[in-house]
């Protein structure tokens, strides 16, 4: 099998899905997941986030995971940072991304991390600044992510300019990847594609992943047109693992097996083994105690005379 | 509010989803949910099914829900037609609209109605002809439908040829209408671009409705494939009732409630009120015995600072 992929896909699921429910997942339980995800194909996995585990007790463990995980090889190891401490913690764990996310609405911003959005922004030219002053962390590769960049809980509409000039600062800044983020399911394919369109534009080289959630259910609607401008890279959680605790199955991430799916019957190659996504849900799904997971492709399976990307793209009917 | 509508929607639960079912929906359960859908400015509603009483006992009383629906102003009440005998009394009943469908797929229509897809067509010439022949019902439009037009449970893949080629035969016979059905949930975005923005180009003039399964979780992500390459009606049911009664919750038509807010997101008017629609969901949901219903909307309503399509595109980002 070629593993060539045409979409670089990333499990946040062991970090925006396990911060969101209750069950506290072992330490071996986190590895084996990671393990089997990443035996399965997955190029890399967000394992855990750097946060003080006063506010986040299930992440506590992320040190001891970035540890485990990098003994996968060919396994991109990246972790969520908050702020600069987050960032020196991350970078002394050996991880190989550090994903820093500000939020664009300034209500959200204020009053999710008591920090103006300028502040934020701030926070994330010392983290640059300090990867890039030491010569053992140079390798490492920091994500800027815009959240809340297709709407706000808080303050409604966010304005595009706002999204578009927070990217233009990260890339001045020395961003490697740029993320952006719908954290609360308010996008819609319309706003996707003149986001993307303009964030890909703005950005030059430097690539760009969409975060979508499903509380809306169109998680997969808005990555067929992020597609359809040009975006080739995603996150998502199995299971849709994550979102709000208190709407059970109406939030959480896109569901990562059922994202594969649509891009490999879409001739577009992930690298990505199904089956052995099933196996890491499988994993999953036995140690959560009440939590629902979502799901269509887990039920269906892959339908009759299904080819695989790449395999014969032609009788199928071609890419997009 | 402006009526004028940029996508043309027609409830198919009372149809496709029913038939799915156990429960044995009263007519006057049947009258009232389309009753108040139609109020909600559903425009167009599949309320029953002409065949044998004994096939389907659900749709027994089909006469009877047309004769009903006929009585609210402005809706056009359509019905599913298997053969001539049931256009002969779908017309004598007074619908609006006959819905033929035919199986592209050879071992499909021979497994499901025990006639080879010419004979199939045939039966679509003679639905046409006796209509024609009738004065009286020279109003009543009649549509063809092509079943399995995206893979076949049996078949696996079908010839994109044979799908152009059987809506090209339509074209000639004289439907008003061409449905394209993924009958068993098999489409995926890339090919839903191929197959319709060449039906589009086959067809010329006449309307061209787009029937997405959600069995593996592509419904809206086909719906916005579609809408790229200029599809502008739809079929969905309420809470996405129907699909296989043996495997709850993992099929079904696009989810009615979902599909209206992603379009009204997108700038797209439907002429539907998400509120009447939630309505009539609550009122069709209180009569089932045990079957399970799906969608996101449901649970988590509009975003913040949402507008409806037309009232403000240019602050929401415009259309795609």
């Amino acid at each position: 099998m070629s593993k060539q992929r045409d979409v670089w896909l990333r499990e946040v699921g062991t970090r925006d899905g396990l911060q969101s429910i209750a069950t506290i997942f072992p330490t071996a339980a986190k590895l084996e997941w990671i393990r089997l995800e990443a035996a399965a194909g997955m190029p890399e996995i967000e394992v855990g986030s750097f946060v003080p585990p006063k506010l986040l007790p299930q992440m506590a463990d992320s040190a001891e995971v970035v540890a485990g995980a990098k003994r996968t090889p060919g396994l991109r190891v990246s972790v969520l940072v908050p702020n600069l401490r987050g960032a020196e913690n991350a970078l002394a764990s050996g991880a190989d991304q550090l994903n820093y996310v500000l939020s664009v609405s300034e209500a959200h911003s204020r009053a999710n991390v008591r920090r103006s959005v300028q502040e934020a922004m701030d926070d994330f030219r010392r983290i640059i600044e300090y990867r890039n002053a030491r010569p053992e962390f140079r390798h490492v590769r920091v994500a800027g992510g815009l959240a809340t960049a297709f709407g706000c809980t808080i303050a409604g509409q966010v304005p595009v300019s706002e999204v578009f000039d927070a990217a233009r600062k990260m890339i001045e800044l020395g961003a490697d990847e740029i993320a952006v983020a719908d954290t609360v399911g308010y996008a819609n394919p319309a706003q996707c594609r003149q986001i993307f369109r303009e964030v890909l534009a703005i950005v030059g080289d430097v690539p760009v992943t969409a975060h979508f959630h499903d509380t809306r259910g169109l998680g997969l609607a808005n990555v067929d047109a992020a597609l359809d401008v040009g975006i080739r890279r995603f996150d998502a959680s199995l299971a849709g693992l994550g979102g709000c605790p208190y709407a059970p199955g109406a939030s959480g991430n896109v569901v990562m097996e059922d994202l594969v799916f649509m891009l490999e019957a879409m001739g577009l190659s992930t690298g990505v083994d199904l089956d052995g996504l099933l196996e890491a849900r499988g994993h999953m799904e036995r140690h959560l105690e009440g939590e629902s997971t979502r799901g269509a492709f887990v039920k269906a399976g892959v339908p009759k005379g299904f080819v695989l990307a790449g395999d014969d793209v032609a009788s199928r009917g071609g890419r997009a």
